[in-house]
């Protein structure tokens, strides 16, 4: 018999960015009070259902920690080891980092504005090196095993997330260990497609809801038994479907 | 040249059986508001003083852990490295966990209760494994390197810290990383104790005030080269004098 492999994904609550509707992309900003309710509401879920994490990997951004110390301590879960990599980032999000959604949107009209947030590997414009929103002297990846994007496709989020995904992740889930990622609506997107196999055209439709956790059961070769089953269906619906509608305020 | 080796440490702030004057040792309460708001203070001494850690050491208890994230967020650091160990967490106090400490100096007399908290190798009597205070059976200890204690001296929780100061601290502080330790009353006298050279017979009187980073800078053999420094130490003279009246109102 091997061991239960059990992932849990959590995307982070609304930060201050979502609520003003700006791209964020690998600006660090703050969850608002309703995004660490959010964060709690997740970790009630955890506790509710019994699915406890042993460990924690997390992303570089404040919004996604937050979420994680949040959730973990209603959770009771504050104690578990964590993991911290700038490669479950956000999507860098290029010069529309800082932008308006809804100008961009009406600047730009909504093919390229679709074209921008869906496809699958056209990126941005890249961010000017100095630019207030450009993150290429932000201390935290001082050091880190690869370069600062200017810029990132979804393809280019799962080309560095993958890496991290085999080397840090799975060998967690090997041993046993029922693992919790705190990241973004596209470093998520991108290990969701990876583990369900949805095409590059397909992942265009895949939203993922903030708050609520999104649970996966694995096989030994670490390919999902069934579906991803949130932890709130209901509110999950709700939730997709408000993120898809971004923009079009 | 040899890198700069700065050493924080951290004592978490007001706990909910620090407001209630119980001995609390190993069994997990929260912060206070109060707790909370020092631990923020915490972090702005940290940002002000421009002594910003690069990795994060704490003990697997909930009021510790708190602390840090609290103030790492404050420091805007949330995103440094962290490592937990139970070999940081407060000293064990045995039978005495959960009891009221003016009851048990009104019981037990001055001198025995002064035994218990400041002697250096006589520990309480041992918790009943049954207790609802003892920790046999908290899952956070599962799988760690030693056995879960049924009561502790100070001498024990030396003896228990040490190689993780030795093994996973001053390798940090080698590299040139400011660590930050945030941890408990008596495991930071512990250290301490070891980092100053302290006498068995001195450390009585060594009182560590809550929520103020207490820092040190070391010499190429982890000997500090003059006295720990905090960075509020009009407060924390105050705060010494409070933990030093524990049990006397």
């Amino acid at each position: 018999m091997t061991a239960k492999r059990t992932l849990i994904l959590l995307r982070h609550g609304q930060s201050e960015w979502n609520e003003l509707n700006l791209f964020t992309g690998w600006v660090d900003v703050r969850l608002t009070e309703k995004g660490k309710a959010e964060a709690n509401r997740g970790g009630e879920l955890l506790a509710e259902s019994g699915i406890l994490p042993d460990v924690l990997h997390t992303s570089l951004l404040s919004r996604a920690i937050q979420t994680a110390n949040i959730a973990l301590d209603s959770a009771d879960r504050l104690w578990i080891p964590v993991k911290r990599t700038w490669r479950l980032n956000e999507r860098h999000y290029g010069a529309l980092q800082g932008k308006d959604k809804a100008e961009t949107l009406a600047e730009y009209g909504p093919e390229q504005f679709q074209l921008w947030r869906r496809s699958f590997d056209v990126p941005p414009p890249p961010i000017a090196a100095d630019s207030e929103f450009s993150q290429v002297d932000d201390p935290r990846y001082v050091g880190i095993d690869g370069e600062v994007p200017l810029t990132e496709s979804l393809k280019l989020v799962i080309d560095r997330l993958l890496p991290y995904w085999e080397d840090e992740i799975v060998p967690d889930l090997e041993a046993g260990k029922t693992v919790l990622v705190t990241a973004h609506g596209n470093s998520l997107r991108g290990l969701v497609k990876h583990l369900e196999g949805i095409s590059d055209d397909d992942i265009a439709e895949l939203n993922i809801p903030t708050g609520i956790p999104l649970v996966y059961e694995l096989d030994e070769n670490n390919v999902p038994l069934g579906p991803g089953r949130y932890l709130d269906p209901e509110a999950a619906a709700a939730g997709a479907a408000a993120v898809a509608a971004q923009g079009k305020k």
